[in-house]
């Protein structure tokens, strides 16, 4: 990953031109997040094969530090950082596995990390954050109002913002994930993998450039397919049982890249979310979130077009579910 | 593994002598299920090794073929049958993850495979082996009858028995678990694995000699525990949350083993088990069955002394567990 010289600091995807300057680099990110993380088993599913008539692999990212694939993009981040950057801080908005993320690659590096969220968010999460060492800010009445939030804090204490997934590191670093399954499994034809803001699927379509992506969201919550459809980011209230997948605009980067590399996107139902992630329990074992069964879900319910015969490596991204959630879905309720 | 000559066809642990003479060899066993099954994941996990003041890594059998380690003996046990043995079948007496991994293995050798159960046995898992192809005979009343069924049925049929524990051949499959532990981490200090019949702790000490071998087990469900301090195994009726590890009594080549090879054996509560459960869901992300978080349960209640320090590799022997049950531990029921 190439630095922009004359830009005067890190290239920062949410202040304007840089955005459409500053290209991810995978090979880079690689390089910064080798031998620091897990690189997560790739495993095939013949059940799941046999659902669609293909062959299937599930790329295991719940087993990433911290429960998810978000641990990727904040470490290539945190290494763009220069000296004085980091004395400074970093800053983000999320309560959720960017959140985590970002305050145990914080904690690793020696930076200092401010974690904005809102009155009510999760206590379960903001518990797991703060049990990595960063400061949780609740002062914001709600999501808006934290992102409000974050813009004046970032401006007061000269704290670097680390978005999650509208920017070129954080994307490149979600990349990798997409080069450890074209590496470990060459002749994948088609790689499913869930949607939030764009980072995680913008970031494998720059990593295997000629593979068919697909990028699968809840109905509820639909930020990418919005932005695609209308040619810019779309803001809208997300409403999904996958709340990792809740975010509520897509980036203007990843937007970028998926139009370009022409990114499949398609919506799936809570249901079948749900449905996914019964699968993934009961026959492959693993105990994934509900958004990370967004993939597995859009295959059983024969939503993904020309599969039969082909090899399909599906990202399962994430593990961070509470155990009340978990038993409700296991249940049918 | 040597067959014995002399002896009129496959040696079976359940007649007699054959059963002190035959070792298990798992050196042969490898290479039967090489390129048959999972090399399954041995996967590292730091808030366990936190927890006992040192390392901890899992070995994620919930992933091998048919869902737990029990493919590994069963696949063994076939290659050593002949062409005549195999066009009588087999049969066995098993309604849990032993027949599934039977019915499952005998599939894809073409063997005729009768498994004998109860009239109340898990309908849940009669139909995952039937699934498999097998037949299920359910005439007797409960386990005791059952036992005697297999013995009638096996005169009258010249079936083999593929017993779940009490083989030779069956100890050396299972004992490729502990091989692959070796060869993945040559520094490993000590093996915990879960205990119904012995199977898999013998045929892991088999594999590793020299190294500690720790055996749980539930305190309603004691068999090798019992066999150890009678010095022979000992009957009785199994209660525990842990279905997998209900065996009604010890195999006699294991318990041999067992006591000669100076593997440990510790009880834990069902309590116990429910928390490694919880904990292999919540942090590692594992959709163990309970029985399988045996071992880990044992490590967090501090039941195994002197692992300060050392390196410890956990099996995680299974993932056959109905998404009900699973509901009720998660919430705490």
């Amino acid at each position: 990953m190439r630095r922009h010289l004359g830009e005067g600091g890190t290239p920062d995807a949410s202040r304007g031109r840089g955005r459409s300057r500053i290209q991810p680099d995978v090979d880079a990110a690689a390089a910064v997040v080798r031998g620091r993380l897990h690189r997560t088993p790739l495993l095939s599913s013949e059940t799941l094969g046999a659902a669609f008539g293909g062959r299937a692999f599930l790329k295991t990212e719940l087993f990433q530090k911290t429960g998810s694939f978000k641990a990727r993009g904040v470490l290539t981040k945190l290494a763009s950082l220069s000296a004085e950057e980091k004395q400074r801080g970093v800053i983000s908005s999320s309560a959720g596995n960017h959140a985590q993320a970002l305050a145990w690659g914080c904690a690793a590096e020696g930076i200092d990390c401010l974690l904005v969220t809102w009155r009510d968010a999760s206590p379960l999460k903001v518990a797991a954050t703060r049990g990595y060492g960063a400061t949780v800010d609740q002062e914001a009445a709600d999501h808006l109002e934290a992102f409000d939030r974050v813009r004046k804090l970032q401006r007061a204490s000269g704290r670097t913002l680390v978005h999650p997934f509208d920017d070129p590191f954080v994307v490149a670093g979600q990349g990798t994930v997409g080069r450890e399954i074209g590496e470990d499994l060459p002749e994948v034809d088609v790689v499913v993998a869930p949607v939030g803001g764009g980072g995680l699927v913008s970031g494998i379509a720059t990593a295997l450039p000629g593979k068919r992506i697909v990028a699968v969201e809840p109905e509820g919550s639909a930020a990418l397919n919005m932005a695609l459809k209308a040619g810019k980011p779309v803001s809208f209230a997300p409403l999904s049982i996958a709340d990792a997948l809740n975010a509520p605009v897509a980036g203007q980067l990843p937007l970028e890249i998926c139009s370009r590399l022409g990114v499949e996107s398609l919506l799936i139902t809570d249901e079948e979310i749900e449905d996914g992630f019964r699968f993934l329990y009961e026959r492959t074992k693993l105990a994934a979130e509900p958004g990370a069964a967004a993939g597995v879900g859009a295959l059983l319910a024969g939503k993904i077009a020309d599969v039969e015969g082909k090899t399909v490596g599906v990202v399962v991204s994430g593990g961070n579910v509470a155990a009340q959630m978990a038993a409700a879905i296991l249940k049918g309720e």
